[in-house]
């Protein structure tokens, strides 16, 4: 059977992440056990929570040096040593970053028949959801309310302003570079972005929100939610979904002022990890499909070919490099 | 007419506050103008909000240097230029640090018929609705939760851990010394209380609350609510109240890991004042007055004699000597 290409973390980054903190091999095609099922990997999902998995225990267990680099991709059973599973079903899981995984046959979720394969990593992923979830069961939005979203142009991030669109609320995003923010008002339809690179996110907001932020998102943590802090209306939300500033070699600083200006503008802070909402996931994948199929909402994807761009895919993603949902694709569809 | 004793705020205070930063003088007796009540104050509110109140503008205006000190005080209504008050009227309202003022009729609120006046300051006024809604209608807690609450022997903290053993929660709490820790355990029937001058507050977190804190009730802010992050289980609460460890010159530091730690533990932090509640003020008091008629919920007041104590008797309440709600008595109740 073929060799199996793996990308395994080489050594555990302490600043920035570099590609040297990778490396490839060629290992066996894996021989699935009692109980498996030898998957072939099509599309892995590349997310800024990669980097902070490196970092120590999160959600799930850390990735260490010397470990196939953790990555969550959909692929398609090539063989099953199990009685719910069989060649040609397609699959997604903790496949990780190679060609073939056996993975426990009930660690697997089997994929629904909805194409193309990559809107289940975007429209109705974790990406699509985590959107959905995050901003619609967490702080809520009513219409009428200022909604501010961080990585504005990234996965989540694209998908959070156009909901905060559809139901009716004045959006703001927050975003690297000149053309990135263009793109986020002309095509994504937000009402401004501010270019935090060229830009003073703190005059930004106050000019674009005069009466204060109701829900804010924060993709990003960092000075960016300092801004947003202060720039809350009293009884304002943030939806807490990640904090990207922070995952790459950034100072894990902490916004001042917590927990005073969270008394005084009586504000709401909320973490959420979006496999908590499992059970509404069937109300999620309904609202965005009708959304996208409508054209009310555009999926945004940026696919890179080969895994062995993953790496240098990653670094980018963590440098904003990214527009929409990023992954890899690691070998053809299934027929 | 007699003296109007006045306890100014002489210089803005930087670091600790201490009794030179306040100046007594006498002024006249002030004539009340047209839709203005004269009242005679009674019992004055000392509240850790009141060091806030000097570094600048809160929920209210600042303190500045001059100004009589700003004080919440129940009082007598001896003259009215208003259809709305007569002489002998039972008030609350901004009276300040001094015996007599001269306050718009709008402002006042009419105090119950309730006996003992002070109760109208502990059990049923600013100290008893802020736990009781701070815990029961900001983060809510349910029978078998765990609770931990800081600055417990304080007028706050105090009664917030007995209404949680009312309502069937484990309570935990964080006070400064042994015999103020052996008191809240024996007298208000607290399960445990962790001494943060003497304990390490994390390891006695780990011990008290083996599967993590559901409930934190944070009065203090700084290092105690830093352990109580750590220490939090996944999806658990934060009823953020105020930030005592900072108004007194304590460095203005924010806990580490926001956002991250809010992320992975699922952490909800939510800022509230009692003002905001006041429509379900009703449900407050009948409870509270319940709970203390059957002796479940001890009222705990300390009240010092005479206006010129109140500099000390703040500066006190803010390096936490006082047990329960701390005022100043500063005339005889009414006829």
């Amino acid at each position: 059977m073929a060799d199996n290409t793996q990308i395994l973390l080489a050594e555990k980054p302490t600043g920035k992440l570099a590609e040297s903190h990778f490396e490839a091999r060629q290992a066996p095609v894996p021989e699935p056990a009692d109980g498996q099922v030898l998957v072939r990997s099509v599309l892995l999902s590349l997310d800024a929570a990669n980097r902070a998995w490196m970092q120590g225990p999160t959600y799930k267990s850390a990735v260490n040096p010397g470990d196939v680099m953790h990555g969550y991709a959909i692929g398609e059973v090539v063989e099953s040593r199990s009685p719910d599973w069989s060649p040609g079903d397609v699959v997604a899981g903790e496949v990780g970053w190679q060609e073939y995984a056996a993975l426990d046959a009930r660690t697997l979720h089997r994929c629904s028949d909805h194409r193309p394969l990559s809107h289940l990593h975007s429209l109705l992923g974790i990406a699509g959801k985590t959107a959905y979830h995050g901003l619609l069961n967490v702080p809520g939005l009513e219409a009428g309310e200022t909604l501010v979203v961080s990585a504005a142009g990234g996965s989540v991030g694209s998908i959070v302003g156009q909901i905060g669109k559809i139901r009716g609320a004045r959006v703001i995003g927050i975003a690297g570079g000149p053309e990135k923010c263009a793109w986020i008002v002309d095509d994504l339809g937000f009402d401004a972005c501010i270019d935090y690179k060229n830009e003073d996110v703190s005059a930004k907001l106050a000019e674009h929100c005069p009466g204060g932020i109701d829900v804010y998102f924060d993709n990003v943590g960092g000075p960016i939610l300092q801004s947003a802090l202060f720039a809350m209306k009293q009884g304002g939300r943030i939806s807490c979904c990640g904090a990207v500033s922070q995952y790459d070699g950034g100072a894990p600083a902490s916004p001042v002022g917590i927990p005073g200006l969270l008394v005084v503008k009586r504000i709401r802070m909320e973490g959420f990890i979006v496999m908590d909402f499992a059970d509404r996931d069937a109300d999620a994948e309904r609202d965005l499909s009708q959304w996208a199929k409508s054209g009310q909402l555009k999926v945004v994807e940026d696919i890179l070919d080969g895994l062995e761009n993953a790496p240098r895919g990653l670094i980018g993603l963590l440098a904003g490099e990214n527009r929409g949902k990023r992954m890899i694709r690691v070998g053809p569809d299934p027929a």
